[in-house]
Formats: structure tokens, C-alpha cells, sequence
């Protein structure tokens, strides 16, 4: 027995897969909306425990899915660095740009604990709040994601700063992905002790890079921050959700990483017949409708849930999920039926 | 004997590949910029021929690239078709969205060549106003890609119309694919006719798709594509360029298309010691530099491209190209060292 996402990603047998959805308190959500308001900055709304604890709930009450993940974002790790992090409406965050090498040495000093109180104290709280079967996740970005925002300034469709600095001088960038993998490993760990059960790494930029920046800046620092993790909490299970990268990278991933990670998201593009046949025998995978696909007709929605299951579903080590966040448009009755067709999903297997 | 890149195309042994860069004519040439300002609005500089052969010829003249591509846009397609189509400084194209299923009927009617005339005739002044040895490149948009624009009125994060519109109804979605498959061939067949020796085919957004919407918009439409443009000039070879998609999707699309396209761009992401040794013995492969790689010191760029130049130019089949279009800043130095390293490669195989 026990919660039935830890089980999985045990990759013990289970009579069916949990489920949770990437961006699930989000703006689909009316009570999100009303909460939101209330909050008034989205950064606020991170940082007070009361209102970040109700928003997690709410898709919980909801719709019953096995795991809630805090509330949060990944910039609040860059922010508690003691770089300038903003929100503005209809646009993606802003930060004041991180000036290079000198500003890595500045950043080192930063103690993240006391800006980061409240999001410990967010999980303090729904530890006691969540009903007893579902779990709690903790998660941050990947010190290269987090890194391409603290060198852009914000979103970015070529990532040049970034990849400038990667290219001209990889092991001057290397610092700043040490910093990263330092201070991620830090503010997980203390999420852990905040009754954090499973940690995500998302690394939603990490399939902007050529192979040779791959295996730089997103393999090694997620594995090098997976194992000061691990040496912590070896019974805290991780997953990776490396957004974009090839399936041979993946494969590499898993098989450099063995014992160091636990689950590996799969984002829309990778075809799970094959992660079912090659990656679920070694690793739990969790994934990967396309968000948009929850637009479709109710119906379709349910034959495409429906298609996962059947994919990954009867063998251990599968973890229902989109392959990307939620979108704000995406009507709830569809969100219901998926939820309903997971939770009478039978794994025949076994 | 014969031109370079046709030669290459036919993966006959050559002294050294040929190069040519996407976006080779733009903002990072100053003499670009001053013809852009004489045309004042972008369509305007797609449809003046003499404009537009100016700023074609001017990397030729600067850098001696072994092929000249039509400087032009993939949505003056779209605009051929009666959609509204412009450009707002410092944004992305915008479209008046093509409002589904009734419209698409409506386009049907369009005659697109008197409207791109003036892209016709830029070709055909092009012809003779190239160096002997220069290849000139035509192109347009994947219907997958033309199909996105027209849907989302401009560029778009999640695609949520055009894919709302596949999984809901992806036989009616396949009525849109098939108008612009149609109406591509026509354009193609077209530049073709008008002095265009190779044209190719970018699907910049192939890689959004899931398993099922990359067989069903991108791969199908390519094929379909290049089927009825090799039925009309068997001998104009074609290149592919769908961007961000998976190894086993290019195994897949090589296997399926052989005889249909002749060479396949590859983006930055793409692992050429993988390329060269499992796509450049059936297809001829293009790509595939970090134009971002383009930033480093002027002795790393050098060192980059031999590296490229190493995996992949000692055995016929490869074109020297970036992995996506040049960015506006890219200093000119580093370019003609690009092109002075490409120029004096001796593939040493034969």
C-alpha cells in the first residue's frame, strides 16, 4: 500500500496510474482567478503561504488527482540570489539581467533560506491540509533554464546571452551553473525537510541546445544536482522533466543517471509506445498528452486519455500527465473526464 | 563538373562542400538594412524584384556563398490567397486568421500567380544576374507551418488553434493541409519555371507536433508536396528543412521519401556524427552551426566549423549551413571567417 505515486515511482505494481497535471492551479480555474485577485502581484501570491497553500488545494478539491504540486515558480530561486524578479501582465517575467561573471561571485553569497521562508512554510501547511492519499511535490528549475532568465532577462527565442557565454567560455559558464546546481540542491533539500515527498527539476529550455551544450550545461548539472539530492534524501524520489531533448538523449539521461533520479517526464513529442518499451522498464516516465489535445470534443479527450493508458498503463512505472502545462482556456469538463477515465482505468497487467 | 551545390545534392564526391546560411541576406548586413530602408515596409522589399535581387545578391557578393536563396517570406503564399498579411516593426508577421472550414473553401479560388508575379520575376533577374557557380535556391512554407500562420494570425506559443482544429478534426484539418500542398506545388512549379534551381521547403514548426500530428501535418503534406513537384520537374532537387523534429522522425521521413526529396536541413539540435553516418549514405544532409556559435570569439567560430567540416565533409552529401537563420547581430567577421574555413576544407576521403 501507501500513496499511489510514491508506489509508482517505485515502479511497483499498481491497480492504476496516479495522475497530476503540470500547471494544475492555474488560470483555467475560476477559484485560481479569485485567489489570483486577491493576491493581486503574481510574486504575492508565491509568497503567502495561506493564499499559495489554497491554490494548490484547489485542483486537489477539485478533481482528486493524486499529487499537488506547491505553488510556486522557478524564478523565486534567481529572486532569493538577490536578482530584481517581475510580473507583467499579458507578458512572461522580466528579470534585471545577470552581468556576467563578476555578478556569479555576488550571487554566491546570497542566503536563499530567509527569502524562501514562506515557500517552506506553503509546504509546512499543506502537508497537514492534503488528504492522506495524495502527495506533495516540491519542485525547481534546471540551473540551465533558470540560468538562460537570469542571462536574457526573461523568456527567450535564441537564448544568445546564454549560449554566447556557453560557447565563447564553457567553463566560465560552468560557474554559474555550479552556483545553480548549489543553490537548487539547497532550496530542494529544504523543501524535503519542509515536507516536500518528491522533487521536480523542470528544464523546459532543454532542448534549445546542440549536443555538445546539452551534455554541458543540461546533463551533467542535472545530474550533479540529482546526486547532492540524493546524498541527502535518498528516499526522496526525483523527476526530470527535460522538456524538448531528443530520445536518444533521454536514453543517455537514464542511463547516466541510473540510481539518481526516479521518474522522467516526457513532453507531447515523444512517442510513448517506444518510452513504454525502452525507458519504463528502467525508470517511471510521466506524461505526456498534448494540453491542447484537452480542447478536443469531451469524447476525443477520453479516447486520447484512454490511448495513453492502454500505451503505459499496464506495466509499473507510469505516471498520467500532460506533456506541458495546462493552458488557461482549457474547459473543465474535459479536465473531469480525464480525470474520471484515469481513475477507472484498470491495469490489466496484473 | 557543374555547380557545387547541385553537386552535393546529387551527393556526387566534390573538393569541399558547399555553404550557403538561412537568412544569409539580412539584418546583420549593413547594406541589407540600407535597401530595407529604401523599401520601407518588408512585403514591399518581397515584392520589388529589384529590391529584392539586390539584397539576394549582396552575401553573395560579400561572402561568395555557393547558393543565392530568393529573398522572400513563406506568407506572401498566404497573402496570394487573399489573407491580410503585414509586419509590424519589431514583432512578429500578423494574418487576418483564417476563421475554419468555410474559408478554406473560399482560397481555393485564389489565383496566387498574378499576385506573385513580382516573385517570379525576381527570379528569373536573378538567373542571369548570378555568378556562374551559384546555385539559386526558391522556397516556401510547409503546409503544417503556412497552416499554423494562417490559423493563429501570426507566430503562436501552443499552436492551440491549429492543433485544436487537428484533434478535433483531423479530416477537415487535412482539407486545409491539401489546399496548401496544392497551392505550394503551383508556387513552386512557378519559381521553377522562373529560374529556380533547388527549392526548399521550411517547416519550421514541425516540432510542436505529437507522434500523431507529425504524421499526420508535417510528414504526409511533405511527401505530398514533394510528389508533385518531382512529377513536374523530376530533376530540381528539393531540400526539407523540418525543423526541431526527432532522429527517428528524419529515419522515418528519409525512408519514407526516397526518390521524393533529395536533401535534408538539419537544425542545431541534430547530432551530425549521427547524421553522417545514418542519413548522409541515402540523403544529402544540410546544417547545421548554432547561429548563436556565430558570437564566440572569432577563433572558436573557426574551430566550430571545422569541426562540422570534419564530421561530415570527407564523404559526399553535405552542405555547410547554420542549424536555424542568421541573428542580426552576428558580426561580419566571423562570417567571412566561416566562409574562408568552408572555402579552403579539402575533403580528404577522395
Amino acid at each position: 500500500m501507501g500513496k499511489l505515486l510514491l508506489r509508482a515511482l517505485k515502479r511497483e505494481a499498481v491497480a492504476r496510474p496516479p495522475m497530476w497535471l503540470m500547471r494544475q492551479a492555474g488560470r483555467y480555474l475560476p477559484e485560481y482567478l479569485e485567489t489570483r485577485k486577491q493576491a493581486g502581484d503574481f510574486l504575492n501570491l508565491c509568497y503567502t503561504p495561506a493564499l499559495a497553500t489554497e491554490v494548490t488545494l484547489q485542483p486537489i478539491r477539485r478533481f482528486g488527482f493524486d499529487a499537488a504540486i506547491l505553488f510556486s515558480d522557478i524564478l523565486v530561486l534567481p529572486h532569493a540570489l538577490g536578482m530584481k524578479v517581475w510580473f507583467e501582465a499579458g507578458e512572461g517575467p522580466k528579470l534585471g539581467a545577470l552581468d556576467k561573471p563578476a555578478a556569479v561571485t555576488m550571487l554566491e553569497k546570497a542566503d536563499i533560506h530567509s527569502h524562501l521562508a514562506p515557500v517552506y512554510e506553503t509546504l509546512d501547511r499543506l502537508k497537514t491540509a492534503l488528504p492522506a492519499e495524495t502527495t506533495l511535490i516540491g519542485f525547481c528549475g534546471a540551473p540551465w533554464t533558470v540560468a538562460t532568465y537570469m542571462l536574457e532577462g526573461g523568456g527567450s527565442k535564441d537564448f544568445k546571452t546564454a549560449k554566447t557565454w556557453l560557447y565563447a567560455d564553457p567553463k566560465g559558464f560552468d560557474a554559474l551553473l555550479d552556483l545553480l546546481v548549489q543553490k537548487s540542491a539547497d532550496y530542494l533539500d529544504a523543501q524535503i525537510r519542509a515536507g516536500a515527498e518528491v522533487v521536480q527539476i523542470f528544464d523546459s529550455w532543454a532542448g534549445a541546445l546542440s549536443p555538445f551544450g546539452f551534455e554541458r550545461a543540461v546533463l551533467e548539472p542535472l545530474l550533479a544536482l540529482c546526486r547532492k539530492i540524493k546524498a541527502k534524501h535518498p528516499d526522496a524520489p526525483i523527476i526530470l522533466f527535460p522538456r524538448g531533448v531528443h530520445p536518444h538523449q533521454l536514453e543517455h539521461l537514464v542511463e547516466k543517471g541510473t540510481g539518481l533520479f526516479d521518474g522522467l517526464g516526457l513532453d507531447t513529442t515523444q512517442d510513448m509506445a517506444w518510452a513504454n518499451r525502452i525507458l519504463q522498464p528502467q525508470i517511471a516516465i510521466q506524461g505526456n498528452l498534448d494540453p491542447i489535445a484537452l480542447y478536443a470534443p469531451i469524447d476525443k479527450v477520453e479516447k486520447k486519455v484512454r490511448h495513453l493508458l492502454d500505451t503505459c498503463g499496464h506495466e509499473p512505472g507510469y505516471i498520467f500527465n500532460l506533456g506541458h502545462g495546462i493552458t488557461p482556456q482549457t474547459p473543465i469538463a474535459n479536465v473531469e473526464r480525464l480525470a474520471e477515465t484515469v481513475r477507472s482505468f484498470k491495469a490489466g497487467a496484473y
